[in-house]
C-alpha cells in the first residue's frame, strides 16, 4: 500500500463520524427502535469486521508472535470475593451529585467548574456550581457511587446471591495466575492477555463509543521480577505508541501523559496514558500501569491461596510485579475511524475516504463488474468467491462505477477489482488503489498473489 | 492431514475430559481460588486459541464466504422492552421446586421421575417424588422462575432501571433488522449472523461447559420469503450436520431430532436439534428453528416501527420468515474435545491423542530442538518465530523428545518440527504427523509451504 497519508490539521467532527458510522454500517445506536438506549452501541456489518480486525491485530502482535505471552478467556461474572479482594467493592466509585430541583444525577467531576474548585483547594468543591440541566444551585454534596453492575446468581434474589459484571478483564488474570503458570510453564518475565467485555455503570457516559456502559478491553498483565518493573513499564509505554503508529495512526495525534503521583489509583506505582487528540480534545486511549504486587497479594490475602512464582535462580517463591497495558477495543475503533477520515475535493464535489491500514480495513477488496451483462457478472462472481475464501470481499454491481468506488472509499476498502469488457479478451482485471486512485491491469490468474503483496498478508 | 480417524465405540468419561482440560490449559473452573463458582468456566491458554478457532471457522463458513450473510456485534444489555416484545419476560421460565426440608431448589424437569409423571399424564407431576439432596418428599409445587439475569442501569436502583443480560443473541438481530438491511442492501433470502455472550441463570447447570450460566452463541437469522421457509429449514438442518462432519466430528455420533409439535417454543413452527452422543447420552448441540415472522411482528407491535422488506417483485412490503440455526460455542468446544479424544496403547503405556481437525487444533505446530545445545536452539527459535507469524506455534526444549511429542499429542497439535544435529549439515528438519506418527524430512526453506499443504491453509 502506497504511503499517501499526509499530515493534516483538519479534524473531523464527532457528528460527522457518528453519522457516517450509522449510514455505512459501522456502529448503530443499540435498541434504536425502542427510542434508543443510553450508552450502549451495536456494531453493524462493516463495524463487526473492523472490530474483529482490531482484536486480531492486537492478539497477533501481543500474544501470537511473542513467546512470552499466553492468553485466557474468562467468564465476565466472577465470584463476588474477587471484587472484595481487588478493592473494587470499596474503591470503584465515582462521586455523584443530585440536583434537588430537577432530580437529575451527575458525575461530580463532569460538572462545569468542579475541577477548577478542586484545584483551587476549596473545601466544598460544588460551591457555586449549577445543575447543567436546569441551572438550579440546589445540589447535594458529592457521594460515592459504585459503578459495578450488580446482578443475582442462582435461584434466590438476596444479598448472598449478589454478583457483579466485571468492570475490567484484569482480575481474572490474577485469579487464574497459578493455573496459567502451571499449564503454560512460562518463566519470568511473561504475560497473560485477555480480550473481552467489561461493564461500568457510568453516571455520565458520552462521546459515542468513547465512554459507554458496555465495552471491550484488550488487557495484558505482564509479570516481572521486582526491580525490573521500571524497565518493563518503559518498554510497554513505547510499545503502545509504536503499535498505533504501525497501524497507520498519525504520530502527531498521539502523546504519552504520565499521571501525577497524587492522581494514581490505589494499586499503582506509576501510570501513563497514551492519549489521542480526539475532536473533543486530548484524552485517554491506552493506560499503562505499574500495579506492583498489589493484586496478587490482595488475592492471596482474601483467598488464602498461594499466587507465587518459584524462582529457580534464587530457589525461593516470589510475588512478581506486574505491568498492565490496558486498551479499549471501542476506543481503538474510534481512533482508527477518526484518524482515517479524509475529505478531498474532486470533480463530483467531495470524496470521503477512510484511509485505514490494510490490517484494520473491514473490507479488503471489492469486486465490481463494469456492466450487468451476463459474461462479466459470471467472471466477477467467480473472482469474488475465490477471494472471499481469504479476505472479506464485497461484490457490487449497482450504480455507476464512480459511485461504487466512492461507496468503497467511504468504508475504507483498500482495493477494488473491476471486471470490464476487455476482461473477456485478456483475462485480466483492473486493481484500483483507494489512496492513489491509480489503476493497474492484472491477470486474473495472478490476482491473489498481487493482492497479497499489496495488502501485506 | 492423513485420514486416520477410525470409528470407535469407546467413549471417554466426562471426568477424564474435565481433568485433561484443566491439566493442559483448555478450561479452568472460574474463580477456583475462591472455592469455585458454580457454572462459570474460564478458558486457559490452549482453550482460548481453540475457542477462537471454532468461532473463526463458523464465521468463515457462515458469513465470510457467503454473499448472502452479514454479521453484527451488539451489546449484551439491551433496552428492557426488547424482552417484553420477544416474550422472554413472560415465557423464559423454568419450573422450579423447593424442598421444604433442606431448602434446596431444583429445576422440576431435572427431578428424577418428573418427566415420567408428566408423560403418564399425572395432574400433579411431583407426586411421589423425593428431594435429590435430602430425600424428603416435602416439595413445593412447581413455580415458574425467569432465568434472565437482572441488573440496574443508571444511577438509581429501582424498578424503572431494571435491565437484563441477554439470554440469546438473536433478538439484537431482529431489533437491528432495518439498520442492517439499509446499510447492507441485501435481497431476500439473506442472513444476519452474530457471535457473542449470552447469560441464563440456570437452576441446575451441569455437565461441565455443556450447561453453564454464561456462554457464547453463534446464531444466524436467515430471512426468507414466506412460503420458502420449509425449503430453507431443510437447508440449514443439513448444513449443521455437514459442518461438524467437515471439521472431523464422527458422523455416527450426530443425529437430527425433530421436536414434537407439542414441545415447540411459543415462536416456532418447527424445530430440529442436531444432537451429539455425549458421555451422558444424546443431547442437543445445534438448534434449527423456523421462527416464522413471530419476532419481527412482535417488535413491530411493541416499538411501533416498521421492520419490513420492500419486495421489488411484488412491489409490496413483506415481513420475512426466519430460519434460525443457533449453536453454542462452548458446546461445540466440548464436542470437538470429546470426539477428538483417543487413547492408544504404546510402548510407554498409553498415548493420549486429541485428533482435532487442523482448523480446530489450538496449536498448529510445535518446534522442538533435539538438544539444548546452542546451534540447535538458535535455529529452532528462528523457525519458531517465522512460523508464529502465521500459525499459533509452540516451542519446547524441556524433557525427552518422546515426552515432548506426548505433550503435543495431548493438546492435539497436528505437526511437530524437530531440529536435530543433522539439521546443521542438511538445513532440513523433521515434520512429525500427530496421527500417523510418521516423520518426513523437509528442507527449512520449504517448511512454510509444506506445512501449508499439510494443514490446508
Amino acid at each position: 500500500m502506497a504511503e499517501t497519508k499526509e499530515t493534516t490539521e483538519t479534524t473531523v467532527s464527532m457528528d460527522t463520524i457518528v453519522s457516517l458510522a450509522k449510514r455505512r454500517g459501522f456502529v448503530f445506536p443499540s435498541s434504536e427502535i425502542y427510542g434508543g438506549w443510553s450508552a450502549f452501541w451495536d456494531y453493524g456489518p462493516v463495524g463487526v469486521e473492523m472490530k474483529k480486525n482490531i482484536k486480531k491485530a492486537w492478539w497477533h502482535d501481543v500474544v501470537q508472535i511473542r513467546h512470552d505471552v499466553v492468553g485466557i478467556d474468562a467468564a465476565t461474572i466472577m465470584h463476588p470475593l474477587v471484587w472484595k479482594a481487588s478493592g473494587h467493592l470499596e474503591n470503584f466509585n465515582d462521586l455523584m451529585v443530585d440536583c434537588r430541583n430537577c432530580k437529575q444525577r451527575f458525575r461530580a467531576d463532569h460538572l462545569p467548574g468542579y475541577e477548577e474548585n478542586k484545584r483551587a483547594g476549596k473545601e466544598n468543591p460544588i460551591e457555586g456550581l449549577s445543575c447543567p440541566n436546569c441551572g438550579s444551585k440546589d445540589l447535594t454534596p458529592p457521594r460515592p457511587f459504585n459503578t459495578m453492575f450488580k446482578t443475582f446468581v442462582g435461584p434466590v434474589e438476596n444479598e448472598a446471591a449478589v454478583a457483579y459484571l466485571r468492570p475490567e478483564t484484569a482480575q481474572a488474570i490474577f485469579v487464574q495466575f497459578s493455573n496459567v503458570l502451571m499449564t503454560s510453564r512460562k518463566k519470568l518475565p511473561f504475560g497473560i492477555a485477555q480480550i473481552g467485555r467489561a461493564y461500568r455503570n457510568e453516571i455520565t457516559p458520552g462521546n459515542f463509543i468513547f465512554r459507554s456502559r458496555e465495552f471491550e478491553q484488550m488487557e495484558l498483565e505482564y509479570f516481572v521480577r521486582p526491580g525490573e518493573d521500571d524497565k518493563w513499564y518503559d518498554y510497554w509505554r513505547n510499545f503502545a505508541i509504536d503499535w498505533f503508529v504501525s497501524l497507520g495512526v498519525s504520530r502527531e495525534r498521539l502523546r504519552l501523559k504520565e499521571h501525577a503521583k497524587e492522581d494514581l489509583s490505589h494499586y499503582s506505582k506509576a501510570t501513563t496514558d497514551l492519549e489521542y487528540l480526539y475532536p473533543f480534545g486530548w484524552n485517554e486511549l491506552w493506560g499503562i500501569a505499574n500495579r506492583t504486587d498489589y493484586d496478587l497479594k490482595a488475592h492471596m490475602a482474601v483467598s488464602g491461596q498461594q499466587l507465587t512464582y518459584y524462582d529457580e535462580e534464587t530457589k525461593s517463591h516470589i510475588v512478581p510485579y506486574v505491568i498492565e497495558p490496558s486498551l479499549g477495543v471501542d476506543r481503538s475503533f474510534l481512533v482508527f475511524l477518526l484518524d482515517a477520515y479524509h475529505e478531498e475535493p474532486d470533480n463530483e464535489g467531495t470524496r470521503v475516504v477512510l484511509r485505514f491500514h490494510p490490517r484494520i480495513a473491514p473490507v479488503k477488496v471489492a469486486v465490481l463488474p463494469l456492466s450487468r451483462k451476463e459474461p462479466l457478472i459470471k467472471i466477477a462472481w467467480e473472482i469474488r468467491d475465490r477471494l472471499a475464501d481469504v479476505y472479506v470481499t464485497d461484490y457490487d454491481e449497482t450504480g455507476s462505477i464512480g459511485r461504487r468506488y466512492r461507496r468503497q472509499d467511504e468504508i475504507g476498502t483498500p482495493y477494488c477489482v473491476t471486471v470490464d469488457f476487455q476482461t473477456l479478451e485478456d483475462n485480466a482485471v483492473t486493481i484500483r488503489d483507494r489512496d492513489t486512485m491509480q489503476q493497474d491491469r492484472v491477470s486474473i490468474s495472478e490476482l491473489e498473489s498481487v493482492l497479497k503483496d499489496k495488502l501485506g498478508f
